[in-house]
């Protein structure tokens, strides 16, 4: 039984992975930290839960954590985790970090990105948590800084092409999002009267998920590889649909494509490959961990089209770090996230 | 294992029981029916299923479901399920009918609202099949009527006040329903552009579900029991919210009705009871087979408003289906329904 | 040409009143207030209103209103224009207060709901500003407490009923409102991932609407008459639905009932009686003045069930506010708010 | 007084015409046809119009059309405003078609996407309708071909960049429609159910308004011009959203960029180019004639990236065609167009 400390959990992807996390036969929620329900049950702030965690919220103690907890997952703003991961880790405690604080090879990127008052990671070893990547490393991995969820997005519909080598390393990356990617406080511009009827693109050109893409997309590509990278508000509360435009090398028939990406995927449960000329919607992964990925060609400028859906809070988020969990731990992959996607 | 047959799979309500029955450790889909999609899989005509049932579609056909099945979902529209109920009952297949062709005691009733070319039910012998109120007789039924969406809300709604006797036998019952209700077939009035930004009533005081709920409620209430109720259609897939309005035969405080509510549905586990002042919403049960029911009194007129809310698609049609078919089936109640809510 | 000042003008209801009054003929706008804003173009801040509105917002200074102004809408919290209200009056300013400060009859009604430091009005005259009901009043009103969105819906609905005597003086309004009604400001309960997909009561028999609403039926129908109010929150943007239960009297027909209401708004432009059978949407009056009312009878009850329908933010807000202002001014009461329902 | 006729007055785009048009002071609307729905007048079959128009439906019949209008509005089926061009022109009636019959340079292109029973235009000579690039033209057409919506779009936001000859003439456009684009008519996938929580790319690269934009850009650029274009239905209403990714032909700065954008559209009432590091969203254009036009450079790739937005039924098809129908009448190009459009 894998004792679980979940920090932050009343935000959205801490609610998601006590969702998930109740039904997981593996697990035991032991503690669960909360900066605004000091004293409260999980279930009583959130009806949802009702039935399924009883569990009380503390404000977060590293010592508690420490005593109860061999794994934490850690939902807090960024820097948070990066000020407990060493006692945590000495102690023998593994963290799981939805933030990004552990996803960046280098500190100075992260530190651009994000600020920081330290000069580096000290002796941290970290893991980028995408599983279908770098899942050897994750085994063993005591910290893994889990995916964004733009990033898991793209990452997963352009590595087969990218690995094969055969899209340039210039890519455009139009991505859509739903509103609770945008998290659980209250901001004007997340405001239900303010998103319902609209699209709109944010951060254009200028996203933290950016710098992570590029990482990752540079070290499938083995060369430096650039994104131009647009966000998009979209009225619905869960998803992310990536559009994607990459230039081919030379002249491949969508067949062949389509073979690339069935191979390369041909394991993995939670990555499916659509045939020849069907496209994805978010509905059909609805609450799921899956990503949907199809592929087109704009043959005139030989051009591949790739797009690929996940649920911002599931793969994107929560059910990516409990498939995290699952690796470290030794436990069958899937388990605890076998839901079927909510359609219609 | 138990063999299933699922007539009528691709409407939202036979796409509901393949999502909930794929994670059924103890059920097999053996048999799946459809007009239109004869020869392909389901899962490539519903891609949120892909992974999880590559069972391919048939036109319904009797002698096949006879070999094949031992228990039936029919999903088909007013007057089918009644075809073929004699063929399966004398082959030994039960059936869960989500139409409503079993639901009614009295064959008139039935033939005054939906129309029928006989004159009665035969020899059919059919129970309702709402598992809090009719657990007993649900076990040994070969036929269950499985209750529509609005009276399932309804009636649960409002047990406990009508079985102790506390609120007199006219009721007003305002539910709004998300357009999944509507079913699967492409009508005008159900377009997204059409019920986007609306909410709009329909079948005033004459919906079809009025005479299900008031003969289920004189059970209840050993009298003569009459309601008024409204339907609208509100701008969301799927939930379904009932605000009741009971006149309370005589003084009692929220506490005691509070307690009547909570004794009454101590042992169930789909039902919640909410605390004192909590009043529930739709999204809370979202994807689940859960019914969540609020209280409140208005002191001045001596009226109760009992407000109940349910997943239309789960507790008001597939996953209560399920359920009876566990009860049928002596498999644990809650088997395969343990769906957390999704939320947000 | 009148002089309009807004107060609170970057609040949903403020840029409607804009948005309504760019399009006046008849009117300038001189004055703009805002809290947050101070400095910037309204233009700015909505871009909804680029090329419509280049006025500059400011902090609220009494001296510069009454220069500039002939008439104020305080679009403000409650309490705020009562503070300014003498001011205004012993300059010629007129008022149209948005707020509830101005809307009870009973300063004690408004103090147990709304609290007051002070005990009464003074020497304020005010005209609760619901033209259909209080035209001649309002015409030359110095204060117009404009009604609140609710309440138009219910005593619009209900007026005809009440006026002709058939309906007994105790009745159930069961409201569902768009999300823009709970204002602009932030809150956990309004952000788009929360009220997506879900449909809630809330405030249930306790909302600051309540005693509102039974202040203006008991005029109409000449006794004290009470209500039971349950609002709900719907998900969508704009608009209000108030499904209404009330006991006839005696035996009536619908046509007769529908002949009451025909004849009480044969001269009104913006309430439309609908046809028998006929049932209204809030999406057909979206962004528009209308109220639409729909009739139906449940004859075994002998109940009167009225459906009525307006935008909150235009017929229960703004528009009214702009309809009260041409009165007032004598100006032709229709003129600025021909806008023509958004439909789709 | 210009007398209007609308061909198809009960699809989406006949409905906006009718919204529009009654609150045109020079039009007088005199024939309305429909297929289905001859013989009731628009305001009963849409309730959205009540006391706005009471002309009555009929079914096309030509003879009376030339009888009664200047000019007729065309919002038919592919193929039917070809039928019937010849009839109207030599009458002297002036003809506006809002599908795509007329809007191809070359019959052969339009045949290829379209199909037609002809192999030209024979002598009907026409106008592309997009007033800010073809205005002159347009004032002395006999028939106009209305643009599509996703083309006003894409080219109002690329004109001034390539009429410049700032990029390349090859660019990305990935487009978000709401799903009125989808039109009236029910289909599967426009329903409500599937429509929510989901967006999904369609027709990749392939969509019919391709060609149409192609052919407005080559000349625009004096270049053979090629567009990738991905379409996606968003869950939404009304309202286009086009991302563009230009290739810049050289360094320029943003400020040079916007400056040639603010320029080109100086005189425009319609196109508004917003500030730098603004972006546009389709809320602040909803139920309006607008295009809002925001900019962003990628300096890493040197891409322009432009956003624009307008609602697809009013700039995107019925709002541009009544802007037509003023510039070929004479009459000033804003008229019956002002309205603001409804935030929130």
């Amino acid at each position: 039984m894998v004792r679980v400390g979940i920090l932050g959990a009343t935000g959205y992807t801490g609610v998601e992975l006590i969702r998930i996390l109740s039904n997981h036969e593996d697990v035991q929620i032991k503690y669960l930290s909360s900066q605004n329900f000091n004293g409260k049950k999980i279930e009583d702030v959130y009806h949802s839960l009702k039935g399924y965690c009883d569990v009380e919220l503390h404000e977060l103690n590293i010592d508690d954590i420490v005593e109860s907890c061999d794994v934490v997952f850690a939902a807090l703003p960024s820097g948070y985790a990066m000020n407990i991961v060493e006692k945590l880790c000495s102690s023998g405690v593994r963290l799981i970090d939805l933030g990004a604080d552990f996803r960046f090879d280098d500190f100075k990127i992260y530190k651009e990105w994000y600020g920081a008052s330290s000069d580096d990671y000290g002796s941290v070893s970290r893991v980028y948590g995408l599983p279908e990547i770098h899942r050897q490393e994750i085994k063993n991995a005591m910290v893994v800084g889990n995916p964004g969820c733009y990033p898991t997005s793209a990452i997963l519909g352009l590595a087969p092409a990218l690995k094969s080598g055969i899209i340039e390393n210039h890519i455009i990356i139009d991505s859509k999002s739903g509103v609770s990617g945008a998290g659980h406080s209250p901001k004007q511009g997340n405001m239900y009267a303010e998103c319902n009827e609209s699209i709109k693109p944010y951060n254009v050109a200028k996203h933290r998920h950016m710098p992570e893409i590029e990482q990752e997309l540079s070290k499938l590509n083995h060369e430096d590889t650039k994104v131009i990278f647009t966000p998009h508000l979209t009225p619905m509360t869960r998803g992310i649909l990536s559009t994607m435009y990459c230039r081919l090398k030379k002249d491949i028939s969508i067949e062949s494509i389509h073979e690339i990406y069935r191979e390369f995927y041909k394991d993995e449960y939670f990555v499916k490959v659509l045939d020849i000329s069907e496209y994805p919607s978010t509905k059909s992964v609805y609450g799921s961990n899956f990503c949907h990925i199809g592929l087109e060609i704009d043959r005139h400028s030989n051009t591949l089209i790739v797009m690929s859906v996940i649920d911002n809070l599931v793969k994107g988020a929560s059910g990516q770090a409990v498939q995290n969990m699952n690796i470290m731990f030794g436990i069958d992959e899937a388990k605890g996230l076998k839901m079927v996607p909510v359609f219609p």
